[in-house]
């Protein structure tokens, strides 16, 4: 069995930012990277073609009778930028203590990497395991997986025959207590572009007699939250279910600590939606976030201009039930209803994904049956946590999206068991994003234990 | 006598960005094609290092009892970007018709070139005009001079011993319409930077429980002008004077079409303070601007990320009698008034200038000295002018700025003549930026008879 910390190295020293075209070489050579590393574990690997990234879709099917689970994972990451606040470079792995530094440690390469090395060292045990497996690895994620329907399209026959999606691309929030995630938030992801005058302007000569499409921009932008820290949209909180009681449960046996939590992020006072926690709100409450701005110069020093255009990069978290699409359209028409005369308002879609929530056994109101292999999969999985990690697994929904979790499970059926395995020190989207190698280990053994019970071995 | 279209050519060959450190050749450049051209007409010329951008002083002195005009310009020119906006390239000259195209060919480096030109022709003509001439021709006029104050602590001595200041930097608002700018607007910059948490987050992950930035910034930024067009910071008009009735007369006869104006700037709407015409708002009101914001992702796609941090680059236009120290503090105070909890500010100084007013003879209510040169050298002006474009001029205060014409006032009791050469459609600090080849011939013509009359020949 090959070194599962040396592979993440390698498999991190790919730069396959998915959103910069630029780095089709990155993206080619993680693709590569994961086939190959596969294929060498005996699984029957196909490249699947894209519009843009292809999907390495790997399988190992012995009789149609035996469980099979599909493992998900991403080869893709964010971009790196802003560099500069690297304190190692952001595609040369660097181990620190027992902990991996580079973009993609965390999400999703280490994570994928202790799946892939606990198949195979369970497959190295068990050349026999009676097990059918699927790996689906994607190279869009951080894009929205754009090309994933298109996929589903032609692979979910195949996928329904599954039992059930196995994935590690969410949150572990302390190194000792795992969180099986139940629920994800959705998205729906555009861009504002505000134009005022038809090229830039001189602001001596022209300031005084026309709108800024900056100060345009930023009244809109200022209208979409009340002070209170609720989105100020029409319509917006109309879908919203209510909480499950043994959600709020789940989430007080966690604990956290508020003062914690706040130094770690650096902030003096949280900006929540009234009457909930900020360990409630990232979970249960949707949002409406401003993920960039730009306009007008930007450079050293000044420049005295009025410029034509500015732009917003909006995006909105979405909770159960929520539908993206149309939450769009709420957003976009309080943004009509509010912009100032004298500048134009257009609007680039950017992606969407459909929030997704799964009931454990035993947690739901109707009876589970329990010899479906899901279930035992759950309850594996529970198991396993207990004896690697000495503590139960709590069942929570998660802040983040994975939107290709809800597509699967509205193409195939397929419901997700989602084990987390990124710390909330692991700075995913940000500079010095790292993995724990201890998680790692723990992890690996996890998920043999999880894979060899539903085997039935 | 050199040509001077082509001699104009050269100038704007070399990309004289004096906000741009990257630019140190072309800022050399430029200062060595002013020195040269100076020293050929027979200027004792002189390179006074500052602590950025040396101001070239050239002098030709004869007897002390004569007239002494100090001619002002600046060899430094805005940044050129965007440059894909840009229809020839920006640092190549490209005549198309009568008009030349070139960052910084109206801004200044044509209008320098003109009077440059004038004096040379007067020169060939007159080798013993008895006229004492002191060409001031400094290289960050676009960064707000921030050393000319250093410099006019050595030199105000000597600039003491002329009689006026003459400069092209301002508007000509028609082909045949020449407008003496009495006054000019001042100014003040800041940046505004917002900080968030301590580092980039993941948007899924973290959103719901702190306040964005970017929303905080817009929120402060929103909150600057009133939906009437005024700006919305207490005390920001207390120092504004009354506008001469003589001065809304001058503006009426150079009338102006609205609708024309709105075309041109791409409009579909004004917005300016409450009773005022979009042409008295640009001249006799202040304003806030903002320049330049930015913050979080801004490349193609998406990223998912809260910022930590985001900024604006904001300026005011200040008129007559508004100090703008005092504005800034206003500006400021009102917007730490406002911040929402959650972030952080930090202001970052930019430069600054008084707003300057000069009364031209007859005009004042307390009587002129005809027999100062200065009273001389308004008629002269407008004695040429009419002889050369047909028409008087218009005594008009501008919305503009040229800081350093208020401090030299301030150190040496020096007053301006301003006569505009750059039209409206020359799109100064803008893409596409160009100088019209016949205003500059009629320019030439009008500057030497001017000169030559205040010589007395």
């Amino acid at each position: 069995m090959f070194d599962p910390v040396e592979k993440l190295k390698e498999f991190i020293r790919h730069p396959s930012i998915s959103a910069d075209s630029m780095q089709k070489e990155g993206m080619l050579g993680a693709q590569k990277f994961v086939s190959s590393i596969l294929g060498e574990l005996g699984f029957k690997v196909e490249v699947v073609p894209t519009a843009m990234h292809p999907i390495v879709y790997a399988e190992r099917i012995g009789n149609p009778a035996w469980p099979h689970v599909v493992i998900y994972g991403h080869y893709d990451v964010q971009p790196a930028d802003p560099l500069n606040l690297w304190k190692t470079p952001a595609f040369e792995p660097t181990i620190i203590g027992t902990r991996i530094y580079g973009r993609g440690a965390a999400d999703n390469k280490g994570p994928l990497m202790t799946n892939i090395a606990a198949i195979g060292y369970l497959l190295e045990k068990n050349p026999n395991l009676p097990l059918n497996i699927t790996f689906l690895v994607e190279g869009e994620e951080e894009m929205g997986s754009p090309s994933f329907p298109e996929f589903l399209k032609t692979y979910a026959a195949r996928l329904k025959k599954a039992d059930f999606v196995y994935l590690s691309d969410t949150l572990l929030p302390t190194p000792d207590q795992v969180v099986i995630t139940c629920g994800l938030r959705g998205m729906t992801l555009f861009d504002l572009q505000v134009t005022g005058p038809k090229s830039d302007l001189h602001s001596g000569l022209h300031g005084g007699v026309l709108r800024n499409p900056i100060q345009a921009l930023t009244e809109i932008c200022a209208s979409l939250h009340t002070p209170d820290g609720r989105v100020n949209v029409p319509g917006f909180y109309d879908d919203v279910l209510d909480v499950h009681p043994w959600e709020r449960e789940q989430l007080k046996k966690l604990g956290g600590d508020e003062k914690k939590y706040a130094e770690f992020l650096g902030i003096d006072s949280f900006y929540t939606s009234p009457g909930l926690t900020p360990f409630e709100a990232v979970r249960f409450a949707p949002t409406l976030e401003f993920n960039g701005i730009g306009g007008g110069y930007q450079g050293e020093g000044t420049k005295t201009v009025i410029p034509s255009k500015a732009f917003a990069k909006i995006s909105c978290r979405l909770v159960a039930n929520q539908d993206p699409d149309k939450i769009k359209q709420l957003v976009i028409a309080a943004i009509k209803s509010r912009a100032p005369s004298g500048v134009k308002l257009e609007f680039i879609d950017q992606h969407k994904g459909d929030a997704y929530v799964v009931v454990p056994p035993d947690r739901s109101n109707t009876p589970v049956d329990q010899s479906k292999v899901l279930a035992q999969a759950f309850r594996a999985t529970d198991a396993a946590v207990q004896k690697y990690w000495g503590k139960a697994p709590l069942y929570l929904r998660e802040g983040g999206s994975v939107p290709i979790i809800a597509q699967i499970k509205a193409a195939t059926g397929l419901d997700s068991i989602m084990l987390g395995l990124f710390l909330p020190e692991d700075n995913l989207h940000a500079p010095n994003e790292g993995f724990s190698l201890e998680v790692m280990k723990k992890g690996i053994a996890t998920a043999e234990s999880i894979f060899a019970s539903v085997a039935g071995i």
